[in-house]
């Protein structure tokens, strides 16, 4: 019998994307769900909604208590969060190492240290530093990684995700898939893992 | 001691109010807090954004998941969900009349009976003769009912509580003010509950 699985698509960029992130992997477990990480590419999913930045920017009233709504789901798990500046970040070379750490088995922890450094520390997410100081707190070859990161193999697979998204028409992230069905959002993460054990 | 108590803002178009105003009652009394019923208007907050319709409208990936989404939350309350056409309806009748029945006590009852009428009967609420039926059915007078509704008196209060929702930087619906803080979303109303009582 193949155990239950849900697909979690996350873009770094994303403040929701951060909450899930640093909670998925424990309450999957707790579930018996197998959770395949998929980080994707928001930009061109908004691009074509007619959005050149992210919602939150565009509509400031939403942007204001995106803030104070992340800074209470943080505190609800004894983190942290502040907005980036710029926000939002690019977010391409992260998403690109991230996929080249999953094929490798250190890209989840790789991912919530790249989220961390964002919204808990402040730091810069498309700094090569950045992440190389992150790939080599885990005990990796940061330059190895960085290159690998910039490989056809890599930039074609991160093309596919995205277009896969927008397949599955996700419109925003983070957005999980169970059972065939489209769960929209941090909040939805419950109802998606009870979904994949039906 | 003054009981703890959240103010639920609501707009009679709005599919995810729908879904809150079926669950607040019973969570809030469970929770010992009391509810103030606020309806609104989404309409003018909308335009000032930039929108002339629901965002479910303007993006359509959206607003097929909003339907998906809505039904499973529905189906979770043993209610059904469906979209009224045309969508979004007129609401300004319905929250007038809302208004008057919550001054005479009987518009919680009111509000869920127009909710199940739209969003699971496929209903139009802007028909004065399906307001009067619901009022009716309620056991007051449809004609008395309606012509108050038409009043200086309610118009002035719906556009201040319209006001007063801009002034709190309201930008979607239901939202819910707790302890001097704005929550948005039916997925937030325990959480605004919880904030009620400390």
């Amino acid at each position: 019998m193949v155990a239950p699985t849900i697909d979690f698509f996350y873009e770094f960029a994303s403040t929701y994307s951060y909450i899930a992130a640093m909670r998925v992997a424990s309450l999957a477990a707790a579930a018996g769900v197998t959770v395949r990480w998929r980080p994707f590419l928001l930009g061109p999913i908004f691009k074509a909604q007619g959005w050149d930045t992210s919602p939150f920017n565009l509509y400031p009233a939403k942007g204001r208590y995106m803030v104070r709504d992340c800074e209470r789901l943080a505190a609800e798990l004894g983190l942290t969060f502040r907005l980036p500046q710029p926000f939002p970040q690019n977010s391409l070379l992260a998403a690109r190492v991230a996929l080249t750490a999953l094929e490798q088995g250190w890209g989840e922890e790789f991912s919530r240290r790249i989220y961390l450094a964002q919204f808990a520390e402040g730091r810069q997410i498309n700094a090569p530093e950045v992440i190389g100081a992150i790939v080599a707190g885990l005990g990796h070859d940061a330059a190895a990684a960085l290159a690998q990161a910039q490989s056809d193999d890599i930039k074609a697979k991160l093309h596919a995700t995205t277009a896969e998204a927008q397949r599955l028409e996700i419109f925003g992230a983070p957005s999980f898939m169970a059972g065939g069905e489209l769960y929209w959002g941090n909040d939805r993460l419950e109802q998606a893992l009870g979904a994949a054990k039906r």
